[in-house]
């Protein structure tokens, strides 16, 4: 089994606000990141599918057709947007837009797209909101 | 002559906006960035001193000195901030927060600051927006 | 199941030195290592931590409460300092100070705090001597 | 049980050509880099192993032997050579030198030589074409 | 004065070669270099433009035509090519191919089509064969 | 005119200490780094050297004799030392070996060397401590 990877970034915006708190309870337990004007990062997705190298082409998946899967399923929605107002996952009420959630909400998006490609299937997802802080979510290969 | 520098980073908003111009012209020359919702980087500061190292300390500037200037004076108001709603120089009319406007800001903010401190001068300031994209402002030195 | 990794550095000194052998056996087996002046390092270490993000905060593990615990039970005790002279687990006859028993003297200060924080439990501790080197100690996650 | 991960660069050309297809064909399927005059990249090559650290040394392996077994095995012959003429695994209608074919081919080249040196087993092997680009070879530690 | 750089990556083969020199003289100035099949690299470009940012955009330079200008002039000929083969400058009895004629080459492309797109000017091109080797052209200003 | 920089790295221990002060003016000024157990640093050094390359081989600067000047020069000296007890201009009375004093003593070291082997000469001495601090000593080039 070949696990193969590929990364690609984006920038966006987001802030950390839970709407059943009082305000004192968000800043309490969000710090800074309660600020609701919005702060954000540059993000790095690693998207990894598992599988044998087809013989013919030695690839697991098709590298210009994983980009594809991920520029439509999950860049061109989160790159240059603010998480919290343009993305549903996190929007109106929907998950608190953390690297935790972002992963899920990646993998959730992705996964159907990459496992009707080929042989191949999704393995795992991790998401950097800095160089030290990273989530990974991962299936069951 | 000795060049120091002291990198730090810093999470911030901001979206491209001319007011004096139309939506459609705004969204022709600044693109997605255009989008008011704003979006967000992991904005990297470099601040160069520039100066003789002091025979007694070995320091060209004393480092937490130099660190304690650039949290008061730049991270305290651009980290986790919205640099078009919340930053002086780019709120209500001011400039446009480039990534160039930003390492000008950083300058006019460290300055004195720094030149005060001992025999070292404030020589440059780098800021990356991304690691793809950076800009430097340069004094004299 | 997600993954949440927590990145720190900290700068220590070390050699490596077998009591037990004689001068030559060391330099035989350690080469430059075994410098009894000490050499050193600029460490990364990766504190990964398994579990499901809490549906109010979409954490898997409070953020401040790792950076705190990290700060605490290694960083406070590793930085800046003679891992051979200084850290217990390295001192006296203990092991000898490699980037795999850093890796498990980390796990070991960390397993308890961590794990008593909340649902998430500690998964891997990985620990970079060089960018060229890393040893990562798992646990059952 | 503890992994370590040793880490090598090389450089080397490659093109990606099935010989039984069309030119058209390769074109299609692999772009530009179906230019059969080759191209090159800096590949990054890690090597884990896992085991139990020795007691007496603290090695999971010994670190100048691991960097040999690379260097005699692998780096040797992939280093400043065009892969698809100079390499007997994609010469002469071998395999196509992807970045999942490259790490297994590593992994075939590295398993008798690290899993004859001591306690210690050969775990995986990473291939990194590009930063954004990297495939692994897990055994089944 | 703002400079403001933008950073492209291409993937390229070389060999280094004096034509008028012995085969044996080759490989002794060259060494593994000088290996006709060729090698590869993965390249990072940075182009440096000096000026004033526009009051009115906050930009020294805009981005997206300076990307264009890169992508015209300099990756659409250096990406996924064979520099001694395929790449004017250094085939058929050109220079060659050295990071510093790289350097020289990419100015020389990019100096008229940048300074006629408006105040700016370019002002250096550096070129990384790997992280451990780049050059740098500077312009006068 | 040309800039071509090589990039070496080397680990070495370190601590400040200032022997006309008293121990509580060494703690209150050096902080951490006044521990006389040392501590230690992965160092990056970056040589810079400026001509015209040779039109004949298309170097600035020979990369191999410039990296054997480094090797013999600075890193045999600094890699897996204590810079405090075992290099000459830090010990004994000699400078308190900060990163700014580093690349001082680096110029010093390979100035002569460098400036010897053709047309190329020393431009600047880049140190980095940590990847947050660096110095540079740059010469009339």
């Amino acid at each position: 089994m070949v696990f193969l990877t590929r990364r690609a970034t984006f920038s966006a915006s987001h802030y950390y606000w839970n709407e059943s708190w009082s305000e004192e309870q968000n800043h309490q337990v969000f710090g800074r990141c309660a600020n609701r004007n919005g702060h954000g990062h540059n993000y790095t997705l690693e998207v990894t599918v598992a599988g044998e190298p087809d013989p013919v082409t030695g690839f697991v998946v098709d590298l210009k057709g994983l980009k594809d899967i991920m520029e439509r399923e999950v860049l061109s929605g989160f790159d240059h947007r603010h998480l919290n107002l343009e993305v549903p996952e996190f929007a109106a009420g929907g998950m608190i837009p953390t690297t935790e959630n972002i992963a899920r909400a990646a993998w959730n998006r992705l996964e159907r797209a990459v496992n009707t490609v080929g042989g191949a299937r999704l393995s795992a997802i991790r998401v950097y909101e800095t160089p030290e802080i990273f989530a990974e979510y991962r299936g069951g290969l």
